[in-house]
């Protein structure tokens, strides 16, 4: 089978790629190739045993979208996008890409016109919901989101459910939840400090808390987000049904219990390494985020996270420390 | 004030036009201009006190936007739309029309750029829902629609709200029911028998029930749509928050509760003037339809709509027969 995977050099789209390299199968098909795709050249995976085409562009030029599925694919990964600060920032730069990039994706799989129908994976994100929330946001809780980028995301949501609806592709669309422990750089991203207390104190390093220590949040690891993407890419259509979109399984917990996780596996002296910092602009932010679901339909479906915080740091420390804490 | 209609031709627009017309303001605000637009020509009003412009065109061609909101329109009601059924037949059509269409309006505000910032009404629909639904569909319940026509109408509603959470626009979007009496002659929408087994016996004339009377659906007269759009075009956009599409109020009815009033209203004769015709194709169809809402936001907004059937059709009876049956 061919794959083609759109925002390749992403954090999780490095991880999908090394994933599938190592494994050379998808759903028990031997994989034949695999073209990769960003706005920045993605880094080919060590030892895969097929060919991998990487490619640099702007996918949402006119006739892009064609030449990227020129060959076929079997499964596409949609993963690119402007992500949620930048798209609100730079109004239509995120239209652009978010909207216009997946719309001409998604005609581009329908003017082929022969019979090609590939699963399309979608990410979507938490970002599709807006506040007011109840306690946990149930599959049928209504999408309507506070940020151009959510907006623009359920606009892709909705029109993978009615092309798939139309038999144009096969499409699973799937909200991810916050990613963590994100390994890399802190950035400016304001959740970043839900990994940025766990990762850095984990290497030795001092961490910003900007929040306190009550505000909850909904979370999975790479490794998780990951492995939804390849069960979205393999499972039986037909037992989706016609909501296509999915809120993905995850943990909601704590800054508190975030940190009392970190000092089970780490110690004393990695908590220490937090240094509380309030950060007004954070907190207003983070107030108006989800904090927790309840992802049934994702959970029948075979979708599965991790189920303690414990879990999560172990997950970081195997897969980006090597087992080693400093 | 000077006022934009979009779609100014179809029943609902007409019936707008005719009351903007009658009384020369909204909101108290005289109304200075009215400019009317549709792809077939509007017609004028009878003795409006103010200059209307009509205007016969595509409105998703280039530029055509631009032009409509050249002089400035204070309201503009976005009506225009390929109805349900066509969209579903002609998914390119469809597209351009309620989605690009819509799209291009909202865009061509957003350029003018020098603190323009006018009501925008849209009507959307219930088609913005799909099954399976709760008993009664309340105000956070989720939009998966299940035609293309439902798609492009909340893709219209995300794009509304998002542009009016940026200030580009103050924009409502109203979901209508199922307007029912429709005027005119029998069309072939597969809805259209709500109305025609009431029309048409009350006229003097046949009509086929294609359903069973257990049949329950959501109604709202022309006049309550008309209703809608004033207030929605009048209401201070602050009250509603950022969540700007409103489920509008209506009437949960069967089938057998419009004959059972039709009789009240009418009589054994008008009553006997329904043939059973069951119809497995239109059944099949109307066991998707939604068949009760719970729209508490929009009637603490102050929407209303008809209390009981004998109401929609003394309405129907006053405004389309002169209060004469047959």
């Amino acid at each position: 089978m061919n794959i083609l995977i759109l925002g390749a050099a992403g954090m999780v789209g490095r991880k999908l790629v090394e994933r599938l390299a190592r494994e050379g199968q998808l759903g028990g098909r031997a994989i034949a190739a695999m073209r990769l795709h960003d706005v920045v050249m993605p880094m080919a995976p060590a030892g895969a045993a097929f060919p991998v085409h990487g490619e640099e562009s702007d996918f949402a030029l006119p006739g892009m979208a064609e030449r990227l599925i020129a060959d076929r694919p079997d499964v596409i990964f949609h993963l690119a996008a402007i992500v949620s600060g930048e798209a609100e920032l730079d109004f239509e730069k995120g239209y652009r890409i978010n909207l216009d990039g997946t719309r001409m994706l998604f005609e581009a799989i329908r003017r082929v016109g022969d019979g090609y129908r590939p699963r399309v994976v979608f990410t979507s994100s938490i970002a599709a919901f807006g506040g007011p929330y109840p306690d946990a946001i149930g599959d049928e809780f209504l999408n309507a989101p506070l940020t151009s980028y959510g907006t623009q995301k359920v606009i892709g949501e909705l029109l993978l459910a009615d092309f798939t609806r139309r038999g144009i592709f096969d499409g699973i669309g799937i909200r991810l939840p916050t990613i963590c422990v994100r390994p890399g750089a802190p950035n400016k991203a304001a959740s970043g400090f839900f990994s940025n207390i766990c990762r850095e104190p984990l290497a030795g390093k001092e961490a910003v808390l900007p929040v306190s220590e009550d505000v909850r949040h909904w979370h999975a690891s790479p490794r998780s987000a990951v492995g939804f993407l390849i069960h979205a890419a393999t499972i039986d259509g037909a037992m989706v049904g016609p909501r296509r979109n999915l809120t993905m399984p995850g943990l909601s917990c704590t800054v508190g219990e975030q940190i009392a996780a970190l000092r089970r596996i780490g110690g004393e002296k990695v908590v220490a390494r937090i240094r509380r910092e309030p950060d007004p602009f954070i907190q207003g932010l983070v107030a108006g985020w989800p904090r927790n679901f309840d992802p049934r339909r994702a959970l029948s479906l075979g979708f599965r996270a991790e189920a303690s915080f414990d879990e999560i740091l172990r997950v970081h420390i195997e897969d980006e420390l090597g087992g080693v804490i400093a």
